[in-house]
């Protein structure tokens, strides 16, 4: 019996427009073809969808999650716990969440513990202050699809205190479902024309595969530039400019991407960078994008975190007053780690009010973010002030989650550098570090990194992702880690890594 | 001086890839056309989200965002306060949650609420089975992509309950954000193809417009079926025959939405007629698409909400086996009415395995739905049972609520059909009237609808939605409005709409 082809959807059953009997089509000649055939199939779907790649939950995670059942169901392995270190996720770390943000969303969704005695005052009052600004007083209640206004407000405030003053208009920033959903959003209303005219974005090499996934979605142009890893990931400029001017020549660039810090890459950028970065964006007629999630992840000794804004609102009116400039944050990293609530918000500076106003309804087609999410914003970038009864524990919670990330930072990087084979940048901010591996060879089925990841899996049970899912120099291959595991545990882990590349590199090479 | 054109991207400005000063362009003749121009403008957008229209939100809403601002800043105006009653949006209108929901969010938000005695032990039970699913006990943690997996376990239990036994597979379940990001999600993986082969999509019109904006945004074929307004909305098969026949002139049929209980208008489809449009699909080959989120928002006598999937499995495995149907459901409305928390999941049933593989794949790129939604969700399908202490306050609680619901549904229909030149359907279920206004004329700058609406939003407060925003049959208009309003001021606002339509009719007709 011929098998039924996948994508036949004519039917030349005998009995037209009457579906067969299941079992039918294995037993008369003249049924094979017929409305069984699926609708949707791999050929028939589509094929943007199908060149999207998102190797942070990739076949590696998946082994890993199989290997978790496997381990729950008894199976012998040489380890007892999977170690995912392949995801910025510090709760499932073990991070701790901020009391003060947690009593809030608590007062936010019970209201009725604003009437006793377990909470503190200052929670009380942000919870109270985010209630009232709810439709009916719940944050059951949809609201406006640009994020509540005095939540707005609070960001606006905060982003004008961290730079230094420079103003912020609330009606600039745009609350999200976690960056990701606004950098989708801002890449989407750029993509425009067809063949040599299709809207093209730079992205950097190594990236966060958010991007490429995005752009493969939306069918745009990826233009790829490369980092500098002999210069610890820094970028420059002579580099974008090689990639724009290739890239002329097959599609349209409309728009460059920054990561800083950077993700997968932990580098910061320098602000003389930031400068040259926004001058090629202003010469070659570029829109921005920044994305800054990672912007309290700063480690390094002599770095600091610029914001693009502003750097660009020094650079001069020539520049503040004209280069488009969308900034990304989040509420999932830094020393907060709220992934789970899928908060973010977006700064747009010098974008065309008409495309503001199609912006705004593009949002309002969602409705709105998640409001827990818009609350726990609201409390990130309104935190405790002195004097309040909050402020001490606030502090010194935050700090230590900073603390501990650093002196991971250094550990990482440390104890990398001390195995032959493995070359690790310093991990100058964010939460990864993405060191090189040299010597080693794939096999048949898979390239280099992903084999070495895999074999690392199923020997270890730690679960990194394979430098190809974010794009390394061709011939180079490198992994990602987290720094996010437990101090004691990560030093078992880095140790772990270092015996696994040992045998595997003799192995292997 | 000539306007610098605002699509020119080329410079020609004497000092090439130096920008202008800005104010340079007002003063040399050749530094007009410069950088300065915006990367971004109405003209060089993504054309497809510029024919996105979501009228839910729309000009009518920003309206009265606007009057409601010119009443806080102390305007004098015939009313004092703007009642919503455009969107379906139950604790803005002062519906109350269910204590139990919010007892068990406020658990898992700050655990440290597990140790008093201020909550029963069966939100405490709940909540903590929701953080042992979580990473690091945390709701701050990344869930996996297709959400947690003991929530999609109580999912499935709730469905297969809801159908009288028909199983459910939790790995068919995946939870998202709202119910729109899920069809969003869907009608993604459908479309593919250019020109006469262009995926085209059936809706009803009126349709709820999420649908005509995703279909606009994905360049997707809207294929629109009319409801039988003189059948109360009612469905007919041979009406979908017409519109499918009429479209595969020009484009590629593949799939068939199904709104039900409907919104804009309110019909609750009879089990025949489930039957009717799955025995069309099927022969039609269509994938179908049922949105159910408004399961439990049925009212009228003699109509009972039969799920699509229940249906499916009845008429056999003829059927069952075959057709591939995605329905979909959210903890924004029934009694629950959380739209905030942005809860909800879809039932993917038969779905070709390599598609389901790829529909995992892009639910990845953005992380996870966010958690507060995932675990309202899990309370939602799993409430107090008979015996827990907290089943009787959950029953009357729930009761009451889809109580108050149906009298204002009642109440509505009623009062409307008292009005001359306004004829409306018994609302059956959902949360709308849909009424057709007759004898109405615009403007020279609005539709009749929209001129009415209008109108009546500056002479009562009232903000209702134009027909126009959901699609109606040519030369019939139609307004929009909830029957969320608590039951006094729902009183006066029906009153209020009597009177300004018979003034209107008087002065305009």
């Amino acid at each position: 019996h011929t098998p039924y082809p996948r994508t036949v959807t004519i039917c030349c059953c005998t009995r037209t427009h009457t579906p067969c009997q299941p079992a039918l089509w294995k037993m008369t000649e003249n049924c094979f073809m017929h409305h069984r055939t699926k609708v949707l199939t791999i050929d028939t779907m589509n094929p943007n969808v199908k060149k999207v790649e998102y190797a942070v939950r990739g076949p590696i995670v998946q082994r890993a999650v199989q290997i978790e059942k496997e381990l729950k169901a008894g199976a012998k392995k040489p380890f007892s716990e999977v170690i995912r270190a392949n995801i910025g996720d510090a709760h499932a770390m073990g991070q701790r969440p901020i009391t003060f943000f947690r009593q809030v969303l608590a007062l936010c969704s019970y209201p009725e513990l604003l009437e006793g005695n377990e909470f503190p005052e200052d929670a009380k009052e942000r919870a109270r202050r985010i209630l009232q600004a709810c439709g009916g007083g719940s944050i059951g209640a949809y609201s406006a699809s640009q994020g509540i206004e005095c939540v707005r407000q609070d960001v606006a405030r905060y982003i004008q205190e961290r730079d230094g003053g420079i103003p912020c208009n609330p009606d600039n920033i745009y609350l999200s479902t976690g960056a990701s959903d606004a950098i989708v959003t801002i890449l989407k209303l750029l993509v425009c024309g067809e063949g040599r005219n299709r809207t093209g974005v730079m992205i950097p090499i190594p990236q966060y595969p958010l991007y490429s996934a995005a752009l493969a979605d939306l069918g745009a142009v990826q233009i790829e530039y490369y980092l500098d890893e002999e210069n610890c990931w820094s970028l420059d400029v002579s580099e974008l400019r090689r990639a724009l001017v290739a890239a002329q020549q097959h599609c349209s660039p409309r728009a460059l991407c920054i990561i800083n810090p950077g993700n997968p890459t932990g580098q910061v950028q320098s602000r003389q960078c930031i400068e040259d970065v926004i001058r090629f964006a202003a010469e070659e007629h570029l829109f921005l994008m920044a994305d800054e999630v990672y912007q309290d992840n700063v480690y390094a000794e002599g770095c600091e975190f610029h914001s693009f804004k502003k750097v660009l609102f020094e650079m001069g009116p020539e520049y503040s007053d004209t280069v488009e400039l969308v900034s990304f944050h989040s509420t999932s990293k830094c020393y907060m780690g709220e992934c789970g609530f899928r908060g973010g918000y977006m700064e747009v500076i010098n974008m065309d009010p008409d495309v503001k106003v199609q912006l705004t309804k593009l949002v309002s087609v969602r409705l709105c973010p998640p409001v827990p999410g818009q609350a726990l914003l609201d409390v990130v970038v309104n935190p405790p002030r002195p004097g309040e009864p909050s402020f001490n524990t606030y502090i010194k919670e935050r700090t230590s989650t900073l603390q501990v990330l650093a002196e991971k930072a250094w550990l990482t990087e440390e104890v990398f550098n001390t195995v032959p084979g493995i070359t690790c940048n310093p991990v100058q901010g964010a939460m990864y570090s993405f060191p090189r591996i040299t010597q080693i060879t794939g096999n048949l089925l898979l390239a280099p990194d992903m084999f070495y990841c895999m074999k690392l899996l199923e020997e270890t049970g730690i679960c990194l992702v394979p430098g190809s899912g974010f794009g390394q120099r061709e011939g180079t291959y490198h992994f990602r880690m987290t720094i996010l595991p437990p101090t004691d545990k990560l030093k078992i882990v880095l140790e772990k890594v270092k015996q696994f590349h040992q045998s595997f590199t003799q192995q292997y090479s």
